[in-house]
């Protein structure tokens, strides 16, 4: 066993950092300029392009990749999730670096299961950072934590699929550069539930496409949104449909574990980033005659948060590890657990922040409070956290029974 | 002992619930579209004078004073208890009555220490709803929940008091009828702690007052303001001081038992409303082949919804009936106490009903996690959590020490 | 509403506080001494028999029954709680003052649907405390939280019940003056669920009665005994059968609200205890240049000890009210609410007040490791939390089902 | 980084598991049969030195020891660890392959410390098995917590060192084998703080030493014996002072984190062995229609029981990967991190398996109760979580100090 990590890793950890305190964190003042003078919570501001064409000149472009490809070397799971940890302190980092989700995910379903034709139109473009991408699965009416209750259609129609559904919490549709949206719903509802389902390839200029509203969390509207879709005998050709009819289910699952190290890779960098703001602000403020940071009771917030993120990122570390060398299904209980573990986390490292903050720690002097509702999203996303606790009961229940 | 309610409690709570039923409820969406229409965040829509006009022929006006006086007949905490609780239920329910903070504080400190002029001026506009008014304690540089470290400044000069400082979550700053501000700062740096400070009543439009910005809460505005407001060199008449020089500790403390009844009441309110959310929720949703209400997990949730609840209702009954019965200073403990609990009930209730509505609950489709937003604030607002565990175990602790 | 204790729950109060300083606290030493001596575990010291005399004489005798009989007043179970909350402060209280389980739960049942043969014959000498019983419900072999799974057979023989079955948690069937058992089976095995059992009474001296052992709570023996008892074809009197065929499971229904008002109540004595003797330690201990007692951790420690200790209390004298009031049908979701929180506050109060002793906190210099042990049976006994909550969960949501 | 253990960690493991398997779980009725008959609870079992042979045949002796001597080959922390693990699971295993504390924290500084005539005298025959030590630092007339309130005396006098003291949790005065004490006490009470204190070896025939009883723990007592012991004017050569005089402090520090090591990998080690008791009853009993195994709660218990051991377990592995490669030192914010986890996740999770056993749980039936007790002591022993805690925050804290 060891805990160091690999000279590639090491290496673009301190490029990274670099990186985030010469051109990242200085933009944060530019960007939040740049969107307030342009007055659309959609806009996409230049500052973006120019970490973009930054990162790329440095080599920190598409790191996420676990696949070699025409445009891409592969990095591995475990090299890149120091990285990811490192793009959850800054709300700019992960697009710089062509890291964001959904488009990660929908990259990688792309180079796993996309044919020539639809790696040329659309991985290329999403690789290069030119266009973004959404993900359509999550269902107002239903509860998608049971993804077997899906109601979209997608029926075959000759050459064509017709897609009629309601999708929302589609992350990333309402950005100005989002061009195509990977929809999951039903092509064969009488096959047997996990081979009833098919994804496909959606440009969002499709005729019958709406986008109805953008969701705000909490009280925040997001740059890239979260749509609410409406997909009104949406037709696309047949050769849209990504992998095999009836694939979909497989394909969301491969979708999951590389999506899930960076989701909770992120969520330690935004807890670590708390407890750095809170360890500032508590040797500052000063009542009852002694700073917080000498109250015991803030020591056992400091404390248990340290406890906490070095726990949750070794679990990471080790999750990912497992994807590198027995591959995601051999790794199924520990990327359930670090789903569960890493944003309950960082909410409870975030949560004390903000309690030493105080008045500042829920407002916008500070990003905690954003940073709250951003990883309360997280125990939803994907998966809400019972259903993953479920999946890691069943699996160690299983090693008892006859 | 006896848990039944006074009979005139149980009357004006079946009068309050008709009220809300009838009037308060079906406002929500008028208010909301007249907010929209005005596209100002300060706006005050018509609706509300609507309902406070009903509330008022009503009888259901001004029910959160304990004290008779010439416009008020007074109604014990214990008794109005349970109504706060009910108004805890719609965010228009408070202002509707008369009875939203900080002006029942306010009010309530002019009844006791006002002047025949202050009351006349500002306690009669204030009771009949005609204005509203703000509070200035707490200060953006200092850890405000140590009230010694305030360090706004009140100097006397001839006959007028000379006010400079900075002073933040002025809440109700943000509102058109806001007319004047309490202010709280030092009068006497150099007299023993307790004996250094002052109230004073600053009308808003004051030379010298500048209101900075509006504070948001988890990207949430609100309609009356959070204010930073700097007061620079305001000059107002010396009969503008509340009390006697020096007592601004004093009324602080006076001001805040009836006010945190007021706040636990409708945190419970609060709570219980996310309960009920929740509870019709997971009858209807299926995951598993199951309705979320006959999954275990949720049941949990919702038996410990209840369990907390009940018992956070029953302890802030026993210290509004300790207020009435020996007043404010026998039931510090117990104040305390309600001020930990309530906020923290309501928010691990209304997260679990977060959880139970998926994405929906954290978007603006339910109002939960607005409500998580303002719970949070009052782990914080009139000291926070630590301060008052403190008190707590300090009095505790007394009785065993020789 | 009324917080206030009745005039004669206060006086007895009081009565039973000078009883405890006197008679009871000072026998405690007494009572390890006559134990230690007789070397026998079940030995029934006279201490205990003196303390029964005082007690009787000073009138504090039998207090748990709610029920007027020819030999008792009958108490409210309001009146009774607090004096309940009392003997949880020592373990000589309860059986000093004929109120400990399970005789108090039998001797209830009996007054209630024993036949005047049967009340002369058990409920006389159980009442003058000249005897003690025991309960045989909960089975080895079967979860016996669902009370459908019990297996113990009794069989109608002609003028004769036979029983065949195996229990253990048959509390109180070490004692050398346990006489009799209430013992729960199937009579009729085949009918709907709630139909199938019956109670009936068994002398300890039937033949087939064999007490297999006695079982330990973590590492302690108690006097009573924790008796696994097989009923190996015992033979007994129709006659024995408590109230009608098939009418157990409602007996056992009619038995717990009591019961679980008076098993609240002591353990938040013990609580009360342990947080007594944590204050105590924590102002003596000096640990980095400062008492415990100023350590922000252990403040907070006494904080929520208290916060969690009232509502606790509260809770129950409101379930107690709501017995009295409305009977323990419309108590079910306090009563059920009470079971689960009361054990657990007293298990994190004394746990708390472990880690402030330190060492001694789990040796025999503290009674505490002892409390917690005893405390956290009854997160199992008379059905586990998990149960409660199911309970409380689906009344709950049965108000908002259609 | 790589979460392959190494291959001679591998082999180990595997030949551990065997022992454990042939040798270890059968001899525990063995045990129990052995002291039974021999009716005293000091007594040394027969069993136990059959254990120890076969383990010194197999090789799998004095695995805790990093270093290499004249007896030993020295093993890793890191290849240790999970061999430590594996002893967490029978209270037999750690002296079957002589790891067992305290004499393995004995024995590495008399390794380290030692002068040759201390090592051939008592450091060989504890690394052969022959005899045992107990450890006397912590008293009970001061909080231990802080070292610097150590009372005990250890005073020059000519060729002689006198001690006054009296010490308690001495863990292993009970044992027939136990021949040696190192004693902690002041030699200098009048240096700094960290320089007062020296440690010195007492033979426990020496006059004046009394074993003044024997600790019971939640009313267990160990066969080992947590001795209260008083030091009574013992006069031993000054020769048998452990290092220089004033080093106590300084090797107690030394003396820490391998210990900590094997402590927490054997409560993970316990807690393994209750998840798999848990996983096994679950599946076999029924409540309410379905086996306990397919309730969600219970799931639950089961989901976060693995998600809480394998984080404590990296971050153990962690730990002693640190020590192993920057020593001590650079490990001591991780060492204080498993000190707290370790015992905290291991209590979670038997205590979540005594209440999916029932009363079973808490009684002798399983080993859970007692383990929960052994657990327990272990958030007190070598300082409280409440110190370790400290320990982090101030890390943590002096990163951002200017």
């Amino acid at each position: 066993m060891d805990f160091e990590l690999s000279p590639k890793a090491k290496e673009l950890q301190q490029k990274l950092r670099n990186f985030m305190d010469e051109y990242v964190y200085p933009a944060e003042d530019v960007y939040t300029e740049q969107m307030a003078k342009a007055g659309d919570p959609h806009f996409h501001p230049p500052i973006l392009e120019d970490l973009k064409a930054q990162a790329k000149t440095l080599g920190l472009w598409n790191l996420f990749l676990p696949h070699k490809t025409e445009w891409t070397e592969g990095l591995s799971n475990l090299d890149y999730a120091p990285l990811a940890e490192i793009t959850g302190m800054s709300h700019l980092a992960p697009e710089a670096l062509n890291c964001s989700a959904p488009d990660t995910g929908n990259m990688e379903i792309l180079t796993m299961f996309g044919t020539d034709e639809q790696k040329e139109r659309w991985l290329r473009p999403l690789l290069m950072g030119e266009i973004r991408s959404c993900f359509s699965m999550t269902e107002p009416a239903v509860a998608s934590s049971d993804a077997s209750n899906i109601e979209c259609s997608i029926s075959r129609d000759g050459d064509y699929y017709v897609i009629n559904g309601r999708k929302w919490w589609s992350s990333g549709a309402g950005s100005p550069l989002c061009k195509v949206a990977i929809v999951m719903g039903k092509t064969d509802p009488d096959a047997s539930p996990y081979l009833q389902q098919s994804m496909i390839l959606v440009p969002l200029d499709t005729p019958g496409v709406k986008i109805l509203r953008d969701l705000k969390v909490f009280g925040y509207s997001s740059r890239e949104g979260h749509g609410e879709i409406e997909y009104d005998n949406v037709r696309v050709p047949a050769s849209n449909l990504l992998g095999t009819q009836g694939s979909g289910f497989a394909i969301a699952q491969s979708r999951l574990g590389p999506g899930r190290i960076h989701h909770c890779m992120r969520s330690i960098g935004a807890a670590e980033k708390a407890l750095e703001l809170m360890c500032k602000r508590v040797t500052k403020r000063v009542a009852f005659n002694k700073t917080l940071a000498e109250q015991g009771v803030v020591q056992t917030w400091i404390a248990d948060s340290r406890i906490e993120i070095d726990q949750a990122r070794l679990l990471t570390f080790y999750a990912a590890w497992l994807m590198d060398t027995v591959g995601n299904k051999g790794a199924r209980t520990e990327i359930a657990a670090i789903k569960v573990v890493a944003p309950n986390v960082a909410l409870r490292v975030i949560d004390r922040a903000i309690q030493a903050f105080g008045g500042a720690g829920v407002s916008e002097d500070t990003p905690l409070a954003q940073m709250y509702a951003g990883q309360r999203t997280l125990r939803l996303a994907d998966g809400p956290d019972e259903v993953h606790r479920m999946t890691i009961a069943r699996r160690e229940i299983r090693k008892y029974l006859d």
